[in-house]
């Protein structure tokens, strides 16, 4: 059995979802968001994600992280943003001594929907109903997904780049 | 006096500098480079480079902390890892309870040689001459740099963004 941590990084929001897998059934754990104020400097922002993701990896002790490629916004400034939550989730994964696996957004989707092209509301219904975990938020069901994604293909996963 | 850390980021090097100044003099206390290699995986990456920043500024206790802003570049992909890196410094600086100041690439290299238009090898003798701290690396001597115009605006500093 492995517990899995999927993360769905973003400076405002950032995601997470925690499921067991023992190589044929999925259990959902828990999940959460780590919310900041853009009226707050950078450092306090990042800082907080990773603080707020070392309670939860302290808490629930994963086996593995995995978490979503970044899609590249064509605002540079939104990618730089992005950029740094991602930098800070990834930091706190790797400082904690977990390996991270990056999965891209399409692959997510075909993993929990079947179709590359899921709207965000199809993959939060299939979490649910995959999980039994009633409702999520979007941010949360999307890290959920990612934890389920890595579940599917950790035999052949990819490393985060 | 005042000991500040100045920071230029990058996944593969990651520059530092450390000055003191006590309102009218800057005096060199320190620089280096933490560097890792594009085989390692990002989480490594990134982690060597929160692991690294904490342990300079365990030693040298620093008061204040800046950084270059980031020059937005053109390859999305770059700015990602630009913004990973930078994220994982921001991250680290606001852990160990420090305030974070950013500078563009502009202001820091009108601050230290007089126009913002000057070549990393002018910034580089600029710092030397200001700091006479003997040879430097470019990455080292682009962090003292921060440092240097953090300690010259920092009674109007902005906080990085």
């Amino acid at each position: 059995m492995s517990r899995i941590l999927g993360i769905d990084p973003g400076l405002h929001i950032t995601g997470w979802g925690m499921v067991d897998y023992n190589g044929s059934r999925l259990k959902y754990i828990s999940h959460g968001t780590i919310m900041s104020e853009s009226s707050e400097d950078v450092g306090s922002r990042l800082s907080n994600i990773f603080k707020k993701l070392s309670d939860v990896i302290e808490k629930y002790s994963p086996d593995e992280a995995s978490i979503e490629d970044i899609f590249v916004n064509k605002n540079p400034f939104s990618s730089l943003k992005l950029g740094m939550a991602r930098g800070a989730a990834v930091c706190c994964v790797g400082v904690l001594g977990l390996k991270i696996h990056g999965y891209t957004p399409n692959k997510i989707k075909k993993t929990v929907v079947g179709t590359g092209h899921a709207t965000k509301e199809q993959v939060s219904i299939m979490v649910q109903k995959l999980l039994n975990c009633g409702n999520v938020k979007l941010d949360a069901a999307d890290a959920l997904a990612v934890a389920v994604c890595h579940a599917h293909h950790r035999t052949s996963y990819m490393v985060a780049q």
